[in-house]
């Protein structure tokens, strides 16, 4: 039911968690720059984003210790780099556009979905279901930094493919292993395929087709 | 602590909760589709709507697997349901009113207030508990779909009695298992008397009183 | 791991919790009553904000029963107060001041705190881990309170400290702990540091700095 990954494949799942976590926590401060929170905003909005997906991927999976509880020493790391980010803004002029924060929001959102799809795969979940919580872990870290920013969250009001990115992100890792790829090539391929799916969109400003009632036809 | 319940009862627990599953996904159909959500709004409203009560009500409870995770199927379900609709909408004019999603809305209430109540007493828990667990499944997956269509929940919004008719519906359900009643009966009732009064205080438009602070007396 | 504290320090928990969770709800009613909200509004936001924080703290640590489960005959005090608030501000007028609301807020905030980083430690957490849980224990009740009201969360909008409040304070319990001062005074001291700093800034209108770019230096 939940067998071992092999000790390489899950260290490489910590690496690509820290990754993860990294760039969310970027997009993070980034958001929060930009509404000028106080100090204290500013490490919550790092944080939720950072560990909000992670988190909840493990509370849908029952799996306990939690990556910042396991591996607290991150819980630093984040508070570090909220204090370095204001220290240094306060010294030189910095505005961060909206558009900067996309781009580790995209890294972020494919470093997630190949983490938390292969984590529900190793726990023998069917491909929807592990495709699904790659997803959610994808999401749903940006989705707690939008709310928190008091902002509709990105992920539902702007129309360009978000957690369809994610989605085929999860059917890529679930489709490499299908194939007996090994189990880094799998999350390598997934990582791009999402990331590089929400970049693409983001860089062509694409908008996925609306619901038109009686539009067509 | 645990008994299990007979077997038939347990398999009449899974059609219920189908039946408030695709209650509650028609009534995110139909919310996504006033608000002319893109494609992945669709699903994801969808599937909030449907999933949301039932998830909530097994993290609280510590149950494993979650519905969707034992019944994937009803994943493809949901996504096949939005994917239909979608076609649907295009090919003919159609502008669902605010009212028409009320009424899925309402028998989705009472469905998911009878599974919740009766998951919960089979864990052995106070009736005050199980009521409680009831209310909170049947209202929290409408209130996902509201947040998500970034509309106030209609549970806290709207004045006319929401999660009060989950809160009657509950306590009929425990009555009528103190009283020796079969347990599909009390299934019936409770979904009955919770959609009903829902339905009720819809037909009728009633309003709960204000709190009007010095209005009386 | 896990090691069962003396029976005299769980019972002055609960009496903690308890405390914290009155606190709250009154907390709960006065904001209800601000927003002239019905009567089930009222139960709902009084119980959000009163059982909110310590059944996050209960999901994230993986804790059951929660404490409405297990001393459910709290449910049916939250119940009665509400109807009693409800029946008293009929018959006097009272218009609760924002102001009003602040004091048993940061009460709540001061013995959730306290409770909350007590438990984690007892579950053998890291410091960090633990402060966390104790400062997400006092935050989210307000959070959930002030959500489901339809206002921007206090501990993130207003820029006076809260969350920081419950920050210093678990602190201060960790460091009892290590000086190796009885479980009660290191309650007591997190309570009084967390309730008194977050009072002194409501008393005086403190702000946290906001984070200007560039305006200083």
């Amino acid at each position: 039911m939940n067998p071992t990954p092999p000790a390489a494949l899950s260290e490489i799942l910590v690496v690509v968690e820290v990754l993860a976590t990294l760039a969310f926590a970027l997009s993070g401060l980034l958001a929060a720059a930009r509404q000028r929170l106080d100090a204290v905003g500013v490490c919550v909005v790092t944080g939720l984003a950072a560990f909000g997906g992670g988190t909840l991927r493990d509370v849908l999976l029952d799996r306990r210790p939690f990556f910042w509880v396991e591996h607290s020493a991150w819980l630093w790391v984040i508070l570090g780099l909220s204090a370095a980010a204001m220290a240094l803004m306060r010294v030189r002029h910095f505005a961060p556009t909206e558009r900067a924060m996309q781009w580790p929001d995209a890294l972020g959102l494919g470093l997630f979905t190949a983490n938390g799809t292969q984590i529900a795969l190793e726990q023998g979940l069917p491909a929807i279901v592990a495709v699904l919580m790659g997803l959610v872990t994808a999401v749903f870290g940006g989705v707690l930094r939008d709310i928190v920013c008091n902002e509709v969250p990105r992920a539902f009001s702007d129309h360009r493919p978000y957690a369809i990115c994610a989605f085929f992100g999860g059917w890529t890792l679930v489709g490499a292993q299908a194939l007996g790829a090994p189990g880094w090539l799998g999350l390598l391929l997934a990582t791009v395929v999402a990331a590089g799916l929400r970049a693409a969109a983001v860089w062509a400003d694409y908008e996925l087709p609306r619901w038109e009632p009686g539009a067509a036809e």
